[in-house]
């Protein structure tokens, strides 16, 4: 019965930071347990870009630092090989302000119907660039050496959908004839772009 | 000058609605200058669907109703020829719920990363389905007749991304080496896709 | 103790989506445990409206679809028999936003202190209308034949006040003295308003 | 032309502020442009409640106060004459706390439907209470002699709607059909009731 | 287990409402288990107000009325003794707006960097003043008498930092090196005032 | 006249977009006149920090990216000499992540009251920390080299109070005698406090 009652006390206390945090910003001595909550480390660490897309995603957000919770922001660190790409995607739940660290990235964004104009920049080393809630975004690094960028994001919990992940890579897949007609490929092409793996760089 | 001090006038009367909904809803009184603000009309007529698609969106937003602004709500009408679609899309400032009104729909929508989960179901007339916003999401007429839907969602101005268009058919287009490796299509490919019409259904 | 275990998991998965969605929307992934959480049906079935008011609404919200919560948007269907009507009434939580899919309505809604301006339409087939947040608005059935609507609201949870039900057939009743002088009726009149039975059409 | 000057300076010094507004909080410094747009007075002075409900609001909002703009907050004062009222009314956009500074109220509110739950308290010199965001409230001063209460609302900007002025003085007139059938009352009773003057308290 | 059943239950009921404000406000009948969390009292009693600074907050927030959950706003009562003061603060979380009900008070705020504009205002009795969110700000009882004042605050849960207490009197110390440089004090100065005793008028 | 009609055409587009922004996210296309909204430069650029504070803060937000409006997010890049500090300060309107790129760092923030409980780490290189909004704190570089980090706000104008410079340095000086209680110093520290350079290193 101990554990429960663990549990029942850490329910209430949770539900009295849930409570409170309904439609202002959620105070602070509710929750915050321990002083760990505030901070996460390693972010200085270049990440492995061995894969099929040549980057790689390290986030920090509420999932990492429990302390981010209600504060409405949160950061990734971005490593890319030489011509790497962080291919592109959108965040359902974020804008994003970028920041190159080392390298030369081309970036962009699409707006939406009906110009789905395209955005572009060659950003450098101190370059900001920034990319608007929900709009589908790349990054592609042009020069011949790694390239690093942090990025910070307007929510805590912002979510990544990679856009070639969704559409062929889902589980199950969506219905060929559906993609085949949207994206004006073959039924066969289609099937095959399924049928592939997926890399999943964040 | 009339027109100046017209304009002036206007000026004046937008910035105190402006002022005023900051961060709260805005005052009614402020912005109703005409009863028609209010209404519009139509959202019976079937629409030609004669399309690449097979669908057309007529959307009523805060473009079409003025008295929309501020109220975080709007309406969409699509009409789907047999086998037509609505193909996939996202909103990135919105949610959606959909009723069908006539025929018989295939829906889904695919989580973010990294499960790329796709959700569907059949829906007949009478049934409601929720796309969360900023996920790519479709419909598809699986029927033999012309299907009708309505759907709102929780913006005036919810904007629309139809993928395939954003994708392969932005303007100026993006570089293809991004998309080649992004997609898993040769650079032929996705310069022949670059190449083609994109249909914009809404 | 398996219940027990079943509904701390639950309390557990269920706070950390509590947590996720205080000042942001709502991680997708962690809440929709079945897919059934995004569909409802049987919006296109008319209803009975053999009742005082001549009118029935039915709602699809969060009550009838989890997958709505955080996503601020829902729906109902509104029948109206030939002279019925959705009697004065506000929303505390949200606008709407309404179209006519069969006959002819006659809405209207009265804007705040001091003008109390009435706003009014006709509307037929296909027309749409919007209805700001917390403003009491009615739609009336002018024609011979049953009418439908569906509209679409601000909010997951709206919650709806008929005026004549709240005033003068609240649970209990609001002092005679009070409502007698608010509404220039002698107390009898009051008090017999208030022993008459309320209909409740949604 | 200076005039046109200015009035140019001035809607891109507007527009300055209202851009920053839009999602977060204004700054400051943007729009105080006079020390007394942070002041207002006289809150002290009672008010002569000699009127049809017997009760007088005088309010402190951003129509008094331009430096509001944007904080989400804003005070009245209320005066009753023994036995006044404040009548049944919502504030559409703001929730509401009041604070007895001198007299005896009785004061409640009604929850939505289908409950229609009225909840009541008599409060006394220094008592507090809470009035929900939308639902219908009043206060009656059940004293012999006068009552003045200081109330606080969640908006810059929170709106009244006096039920029985909005439902049966509004201008022009609900069709008496309507009312009769909601309000269960005789049609000339109705147009006897809208032919009545209505005062406003506030 | 009965316990464990309740709390269950208690759990589930939580978490109902807790879902249900998370983007939009609350439902009411989910959380009003009893009439008491709307109402508070006493705020008609004058404080003891000797104590180093001469002054008491008393608050009326969502610790006070559980019913005020979600509704985004809550109270205070300020006593002044004779040139006592509410020395400098900041609310983290809500604006403010000062009603004066006896005495005369000096009231001011700063504005953010790189201004730090003092904005000040003598007060009567009646007088309103407004504090964004954020700012520094204090009162000051500049008459020979008591002095009260109400303020109510845009939050459920302003949060309040004394800016004195929470720089010299932190728990633990802030490192005296860092407070001695920011205060340009010199090092003994900065630890004589970090052994000193901070009293917290609130 | 030229002029007075693009400035009229700027206010009618600058309007469209205020007025979509009030309360969801404002649309795309309204005002992203030139692609250099979207891009800032030179945040690799190491800053002078021969200042009193040992320290500079470079920052990018809606004032150097117009592109940054309604996107609820900016970023700044702090320099500190060694045992250079940036002092004691808050967002008020905004939580701030913070990611150390060179050196050792020495940060805390300040809870409210009545705990007032200091939270401190030491960061190095790559680890992340959280300051939630409206709380006091500070870096302090505890290193014999320079430091540098870059920090993410939750606001696209966040706002900055250096706790000293607005409580001894602001324009006027704020009332000797409020200064000499709140902090317990002598009055003519605080005159001669007053009487100082504050050095703004934002």
């Amino acid at each position: 019965m101990k554990g429960v009652q663990f549990v029942v006390a850490f329910v209430f206390f949770a539900l009295a930071s849930s409570f409170a945090s309904a439609s202002d910003p959620s105070p602070l001595q509710d929750f915050c347990v321990a002083i760990d909550d505030y901070k996460s480390g390693g972010l200085n660490v270049p990440r492995n870009t061995s894969n099929p897309v040549g980057s790689t995603v390290t986030p920090v957000n509420v999932a990492q630092i429990a302390g981010l919770n209600t504060l409405g922001v949160s950061l990734v660190r971005i490593d890319y090989a030489p011509y790497g790409q962080n291919p592109p995607h959108t965040h359902p739940r974020a804008s994003e302000i970028l920041v190159v660290q080392e390298g030369t990235l081309y970036v962009g964004f699409v707006t939406s119907n009906p110009e789905n104009k395209l955005f572009t920049k060659v950003l450098n080393k101190g370059d900001v660039f920034v990319f608007p809630v929900g709009l589908i975004h790349f990054q592609f690094n042009i020069g011949k050496t790694n390239a690093v960028a942090f990025a910070a994001l307007s929510s805590q919990n912002p979510g990544v959908i990679t856009i070639a992940n969704a559409v062929f890579g889902s589980d199950p897949a969506i219905n060929p004839d559906v993609l085949a007609r949207a994206f004006q490929l073959d039924q066969k092409v289609v099937e095959s772009l399924q049928a592939k793996f997926w890399w999943d760089n964040n």
